[in-house]
């Protein structure tokens, strides 16, 4: 059984830097997902030093820690299975150095996306790789999920923009992975390997990040489509014709439906829209750019076409796509829209036909599923609104998730996008990567051969997350 | 002792497949490098079940097994240091899928760069990271070298390109790592430990890349300095002004000597030379960049600029950078181009102050050592010119390349920024990356647990190339 000695935590971090009260507890005992489970403490670092010493404990006692930082993370990343140290790393939020000369930034991992693009903006550039919950997300939780965004068509992933990262193992060692340089070609890529690794191999204490510059102009447009699978064509088009879109979104029907209700905004409650950005320097390069959008949209069936490069109109049009999370709430009063088979990237070519399917599953399992994404990216997100008392909804979401995972493979997709795997999606995973398993467990065990960084995770998840696992939700019928 | 049976092989991949007389196996004895060594046997694996054969033979009688390309390697990365079997891809050559409506292409290791961008360039689209050796480079070569070449300023190297691969691993085991997706975040990128890992990990037997489209224009400029400093400081200010260069490259006055004595090109024979590019759609994104590359040139006191857009004028302006790599060997007839400390990263703002410390350190041993690179990338290039037939210039030249090496790791850069590891730059490289040696060779044994992929190389290599491997070279003197 796991013990952990508080007074010895508290020796490290502080007495004020220590949670061990059970109320503590419980907040800490879930993410943004459907998972629960209580951790022994919580600890929160201020320096690398500190990570070293409790992660020194931690190894020696084979007590779990589990980073963490705002835990807006969708599939139970951050849920202590085996309890444990929640490791809060929000404290650890320095922007180290913005190196304009050569092109990159070092932050230690607690600082929140939106305060190190404001940072950055004075520079002139921006660091793309960002989530729809940038306002809270730090940069340490963004790197070990792969986090991308609504950019990521043009920009890239996480993946793409780290350079280094400085670590500290399971052991207390603290090693500097892969160089501050814009390429590199020195022997195994130990930083790509981190990005994704979901706090299974290592506690990220610092990285070094490329930014971009800033385009000055962005122009967004936006089309409505009666089929789906004419707004799926339209991405094929887009996507094969040589356009450099900056965002490509869709948003289905559902979605449509609970952000009118939500937010009143009048939306034609068609079966897709098309969302999308051209950004650049000149209006030369982003107007052709929209025609060209405008004009595929149009060949298949597209309508209701506009665009803009004001800020506040382009804000009007984005609306539906930046209120859709919350609003999923209200599209029906009796349903709660839960993170399940939140995130799946597919084949551009097969969005639409993905977003078919999951309605069709939703359907026959009693469910309403919406779906959106960014698809320039093949990124498609779903949730599912279900009554979350009734057990047999729990029994059919599982059984969704689990035909909409087997659909993703079978069109050549793979079980996340951005989201990352965690205890939801293990699975789905875990059938996705059948025969690499066992060579991910003896990397994982190269790096922590105690298995104490954040266990049960990834390929040590659940097959069945309902029953394994402990929901955050009580069912009554 | 390593021992090979012929027969065995030759049942696997045919009689005409397998190459062991003594003047062929010197042949694939060598590589770009200084190094050689002796294979027992080469063998031309047609698809990827004699790939998988031969590796299950291999494992079993624990014979090393060296996968390669083209050899245009310039660090010994394919030269067989304990023998064995070297795996000659080349002819696994087919371009398996070219799908525009995805995005990615999908190829055999053995596709030779320039072939696969003329098969690409019907669809408008291209695969960014090319290096100079393009006409006999190798995908699969490239991907385990993390290739970039001129364009990878803007366009990124092969990690950044490469989607997934398909490898079969030491036992024989056949596996595929990634996704064909434009985003994933399923767990650990195996796919991107792949990329530079030389060989050591698995065989590549498939790649899947991402391609982008052509650009419609490109313009090249230059710009000449009489200091390195100057072009230094021009180099620093083009990478923090927001300019998005897609090439931007570095030319020394020694390589402009031996570029004018090989190709009477009459270039000036000045400090510096920077050789820019821009490219994109339309004119109005291009002019401006090519203002701001002369603007800025101009205030650090270049001089003789020009610029073009036609195809024969830029071809004439990049003469002296195209031809630099053959015109070497005529800067002094005494004198052999050898590739040592080939190859390295810093942060952009240190390529001019990494150029002179390359020209102090040759002066100050006896050599002439040529730097020239992909600035924008932080990429430096370097050859020594040295008489091979004498000892003390090798003694000379080992000194020389680790005092580079340690300057590079004192300005924050790294041994490899597109070149990799190989032999000569293993003692570099093990300083550089000390403390996670153990860590690699952890993961190294994860994949190949009898070590028989490329032994001898990157973590395990010399750490004095000169008395610990045989070299190309006899010396008489």
């Amino acid at each position: 059984m796991v013990s952990v000695n508080i007074e010895k935590l508290k020796a490290i971090v502080g007495e004020q830097n220590i949670l061990s009260d059970p109320a503590d507890l419980y907040i800490y005992g879930s993410d943004s997902s459907v998972h629960q489970a209580m951790p022994h403490a919580v600890a929160r670092p201020q320096n690398t030093e500190q990570v070293q010493a409790i992660m020194r404990y931690a190894n020696s006692e084979k007590i779990p820690v589990i980073p963490r930082g705002s835990a807006s993370v969708m599939c139970g990343q951050v849920v202590p299975v085996y309890g444990g140290i929640i490791l809060d790393m929000r404290d650890m939020n320095r922007i180290l150095e913005i190196n304009p000369e050569d092109g990159y930034c070092r932050v230690e991992p607690g600082v929140v996306d939106d305060d190190l693009n404001r940072a950055l903006k004075p520079y002139g550039v921006f660091y793309p790789p960002t989530p729809a919950s940038s306002v809270v997300a730090t940069i340490g939780g963004e790197i070990a999920n792969n986090a991308s965004g609504t950019r990521s068509v043009k920009y890239g992933a996480a993946r793409d923009a780290v350079l280094a990262v400085k670590v500290v193992m399971a052991n207390g060692d603290c090693f500097s992975l892969g160089a501050n340089t814009r390429v590199a070609a020195s022997g195994y890529p130990l930083e790509k390997l981190l990005i994704g690794s979901e706090g299974t191999l290592a506690i990220i204490v610092e990285a070094t990040l490329r930014f971009v510059p800033i385009p000055k102009l962005r122009c967004m447009g936006i089309a409505k489509f009666n089929l789906l699978s004419d707004a799926g064509h339209a991405i094929s088009e887009i996507m094969s014709s040589g356009c450099q879109p900056s965002m490509l979104e869709l948003i289905d029907r559902i979605a449509i439906v609970a952000a009118n209700k939500a937010e009143k905004l009048g939306l034609p409650e068609v079966d897709a829209i098309l969302l999308f950005e051209a950004d650049g320097m000149v209006k030369e390069v982003v107007d052709p750019e929209v025609q060209k959008f405008q004009s595929i949209c149009e060949k298949h069936n597209g309508f209701g076409f506009e665009y803009s490069y004001e800020e506040k109109e382009r804000a009007r049009i984005w609306a539906g796509r930046s209120k859709l999370f919350p609003s999923l709430s209200k599209y029906d009063e009796r349903l709660a829209s839960t993170s399940l088979a939140d995130d799946m990237a597919v084949p551009f070519s097969k969005m639409a036909e993905t977003a078919d399917k999951i309605h069709e599953v939703a359907d026959r399992h009693g469910l309403v599923m919406t779906a959106y994404g960014h698809c320039g990216a093949g990124c498609m997100h779903t949730k599912i609104l279900m009554d979350t008392d009734d057990e047999s909804q729990w029994e059919a979401a599982k059984a969704a998730v689990a035909e909409i995972y087997d659909f993703v493979q079978s069109v050549g997709g793979t079980t996340s996008a951005e989201h990352g795997i965690g205890l939801s999606k293990a699975a789905a995973f875990k059938k996705e990567k059948a025969e690499t398993l066992e060579l991910m467990r003896a990397i994982k065990k190269a790096f922590d051969p105690n298995n104490i960084l954040n266990p049960g995770k990834l390929m040590d998840g659940p097959d069945d997350w309902v029953s394994e696992t402990q929901l955050r939700y009580q069912t009554s019928k």
